[in-house]
């Protein structure tokens, strides 16, 4: 995993990691003591989604697929594509006419990795084929290439996999929502626990 | 720590411990992957009760004490001393008159250990002649013996002492609150935390 760290501050102070509930939401506590759940996918979304964003800005976008993946569409996605390819190549997405109805997509964005699964690079081209609001359209690329790598909910954990995860999140631009505004923190505070357990 | 289980089955299933927040707080979670908050000193209170209300029943109540404690009284505290004496005998106090307002306690109840901090001894007695409703001055005896020994909040456990705390808990008669009514235990379910998180 790449990081998405520069010269900025984190977003939120460095969090104490606890352990992971449901292998979809991770626990930690700040200093104050309050409980922090994280969404482990929400959560690596935005940090992928902030990759993405800075290595579109640095350039250093697409990488070459060992093993090219061949696309075999309809005739009206196939003109949708040629539409929409020079766009997906600012993604980073490298598409050739392979023959009738068939597309040859031989670079993909650094962020899907060099091993790339076929079938993530099929979903993310068919997924974007399907998006009709064309202003939006380069935006929902970026969230579908972040989203289709991002951990799971349902995957277990690592200690140092969960804390790598907060660690990355509190450097991205928007900690607190994934790229399609969903929350990736939600916190109980201190005293808010205290409340619960009519401690006061 | 005594065990406080007998024939009965545990109250609510195993749970996976996860870690401690706020040196307060347990975290654990279900086979259904909710999300359980347990205040440490609540759920031990409530062990601790539910041991004592058994070794009144077994009638193995009080330990001599190594070096006995002497407590010097006011004299209406005194007065009040040897009103209550033979109820502080039935928790498992052994007291007796040591000269001018002062008094020895030559044993304690078992479930305060054998080397209990005199201090301890003294909060206990001295608090109980505080206690002005007669009826339920035997009831307040007990769960003052059971808090003072609780583990505190604040104090940072180890998982197996975490672990413990609830494997206990899951066997005492009313696990869900403290001797005092609190609550020992919140749940966050995991559909509660689905929404929280806007997962559906």
């Amino acid at each position: 995993m790449g990081s998405v760290e520069d010269a900025r501050e984190p977003r939120f102070p460095a969090l104490t990691y606890i352990g992971q509930v449901a292998a979809t939401y991770l626990l930690a506590s700040n200093e104050g003591g309050d409980l922090i759940l994280i969404d482990q996918h929400a959560a690596h979304e935005r940090v992928r989604y902030d990759q993405l964003k800075k290595e579109q800005e640095e350039g250093t976008l697409s990488q070459e697929l060992i093993v090219p993946v061949v696309l075999s569409l309809s005739q009206s996605e196939g003109h949708l594509l040629a539409e929409i390819k020079s766009l997906l190549e600012k993604e980073g997405f490298l598409i050739e006419p392979f023959g009738k109805d068939t597309w040859c997509v031989r670079g993909v964005p650094v962020i899907l990795g060099r091993c790339e699964d076929p079938e993530a690079v099929r979903e993310i081209i068919t997924s974007t084929l399907q998006e009709n609001q064309d202003t939006r359209l380069r935006e929902s690329v970026s969230r579908l290439v972040a989203c289709r790598g991002a951990v799971k909910a349902g995957v277990v954990l690592t200690s140092d996999q969960g804390e790598e995860i907060i660690r990355q999140l509190s450097y991205t631009s928007e900690p607190f929502t994934c790229p399609h505004g969903r929350p990736t923190i939600v916190s109980f505070t201190r005293a808010r626990l205290e409340e619960l357990f009519r401690r006061r």
